[in-house]
């Protein structure tokens, strides 16, 4: 159900006459991330696929691809089968395989979609040949290669995954290649360092395929990426395709890392003051944790910015204004402690813009994007997202 | 939309057959809690309005009113508009008010709903007066009273109190009565300390409607709440109304306060292995914080149980197991550091239940309750909720 259609009748035509909480995206900003990162990719020959977990919207999509779908990396079948249905046809579904989105997958791979899916054992191998038969496919599966402990994957060096290799082979499973992120990048914030996670990354996937070639598999995609690790990577070679998601609205967890300015950030939250504690320093809005999300993943970075940082209505920043404290439908917003800069005069009924700590999660708790520009309050569209599993 | 007819063109008939992540509602649990506080208040000679910002579901709230609709509180429109054309027509709306928010509250009063509002400033009873005299009805507003510092409204000694008593009146506003939150009860872990924070809240709430018709206001209603201290006040003499969500379901935080037990716990994700890494003591699991939430409301308590505690599919408790990481679709399971326990050996599809630890946070990131009881493994029901503002 569109918001503004629910409360009104009609959508809102301005920003001023948006129902809050609601998050906007501003797709000036949205336009020119995804410029930025597709052009870095082209002079580095490297495929850009872009990974859908954080927008979940074919709008944006189609805004990455005006002229057609690409490939695109999914973190759900919810979302696989959603932007197939909306023509997409080049999807990798980058989270470990279990029986039941093993059938589910070769579902999708049997009705046209090149689907390829993620593992990192020989029993996983086994369960996606087996699930790849049963629906009349052959499957196309990524070895998951750990380059710096994050999460799941083998490390390069690590026999089994030569096993994997030999397990895909004899289950009649295609080996599309391997794949890793650079997960422990969003806790850098030096270009030294991100560098570094860069080619970290980068060395640890093409000593896989190496290990994978050398022993007669053909590894024909050698996949790596992460936002950070996308924007900082100064040698690319051996490597033939780039994931990425965050980097179409950015946030200030990526703001934090040294990524983007704040100035890039292409989703806020609208927000309504609903009260005031003169006494404590205190404004509250209308958005909690429940428009926000519960992301504090400033908190660990040198600057924390709350549940937010908070602009004008136009999205210009109050200097150290920040949510900083949030319950389900109230943010308390409030002066960073040790700035000098003075709590702004709102009154009851004022709206703010709040930039999120991050894209991903604060999105995810929206049912719409309300799309603007730069230069103006009008409301050009309602984009919905996409949840579920 | 149906998560399991989304993926199987029919719902599942049992947990081993469920799509995962999911989220699970023990009905016997939430009967029995539903059960718990009612008795209490009906002993006490408290009104209990359960809040439904937990549960959003009329399934849930019929469950709380088998005999038809009773009165309740709400944190959005969106959840009065939802509750009311389910029947529902005694609602409290317990957010601060915006000139938006007392239109659309206003339109709801004009369609034959009960709807109170919550205020605590002259400027907002002047708007929902003007609001009620658009909409061609008398407003009810409740004055917000501070007992704890936790958020807004005005302490019971701040002459402010008795201006927005008369700036109502004056609006042509009728006062419903005073309304307080104890949330800073959510902070505490001991019997001593929750019922001293219910005294507290009792004698803030009392001490306000005292001072309100010291002065002539008519003051009806004296609201209190929190599910930590509605289980733990011992005295509510002077209190007409009780309200809490939580204790519907419960949750970790609310076990960490020390209100329930694990086995009261009535939702549960359902999760996947996914993946394995022995040599870090790490099981991945299908739920990340786009199933659980972001929320880590066990951080600041004595035992901090990460993003859950794990369970195996009959929602037995594996000791010690919790989710120590969270990305947006992967959980990393992990014994607690400094435990003596083992990890459990789980295939890859082996199916987990995660205990959350804010059972609204974690709830509202799922479209559907699949309702089981505890000792069968059918899939009874799917109860829908509702979201947005």
């Amino acid at each position: 159900m569109n918001r503004t259609d629910h409360q009104n009748g009609e959508a809102a035509a301005t920003i001023g006459a948006l129902a809050t909480p609601a998050l906007l995206l501003d797709k000036d900003r949205l336009d020119r991330n995804l410029a930025r990162l597709s052009s870095r990719m082209a002079e580095q020959g490297v495929v850009l696929r872009p990974h859908m977990k954080t927008a979940k919207s074919i709008d944006v999509a189609q805004r990455a691809y005006p002229s057609g779908a690409g490939p695109i990396t999914v973190s759900t079948l919810a979302e696989a089968e959603y932007f197939a249905q909306h023509g997409f046809r080049d999807i990798t579904y980058a989270v470990g395989l279990a029986p039941h989105t093993a059938a589910r997958a070769m579902r999708l791979r049997k009705a046209g979609v090149d689907l390829k899916v993620l593992l990192d054992s020989p029993e996983q191998a086994r369960m996606v040949g087996a699930a790849g038969r049963a629906a009349g496919v052959i499957p196309s599966a990524f070895i998951e290669i750990d380059c710096d402990g994050h999460r799941g994957g083998l490390t390069a060096d690590d026999p089994k995954l030569i096993a994997v290799g030999v397990a895909l082979g004899e289950a009649g499973v295609k080996l599309a290649g391997i794949l890793t992120h650079a997960g422990e990048s969003y806790s850098l914030f030096t270009p030294e360092a991100l560098i570094a996670a860069a080619e970290n990354e980068r060395a640890a996937a093409v000593a896989a395929a190496k290990a994978l070639r050398a022993t007669g598999h053909e590894c024909p995609v050698v996949s790596v990426g992460s936002t950070p690790t996308a924007h900082f990577a100064e040698d690319l070679t051996g490597v033939t395709e780039m994931r990425a998601g965050v980097y179409m609205f950015f946030d200030l967890v990526m703001h934090g890392v040294g990524v983007c300015t704040t100035d890039d950030i292409a989703i806020s939250v609208l927000a309504t003051v609903i009260g005031k504690k003169p006494e404590k320093g205190w404004i509250l809005v209308d958005a909690g944790w429940m428009a926000l999300s519960r992301d504090r993943g400033t908190a660990a970075q040198p600057v924390d910015q709350g549940y937010g940082l908070v602009c004008d209505v136009a999205g210009k920043i109050y200097p150290d204004l920040i949510v900083s404290q949030a319950s389900q439908e109230h943010g308390i917003v409030a002066i960073r402690p040790g700035s000098a800069h003075a709590l702004p005069n709102l009154p009851i009924g004022a709206k703010v813009r709040i930039l999120p700590n991050h894209a991903c999660a604060t999105a995810s708790q929206h049912e719409s994007y309300s799309v603007v520009s730069a230069d103006s309050d009008a409301i050009e569209a309602q984009w919905p997202r996409m949840r579920g599993w």
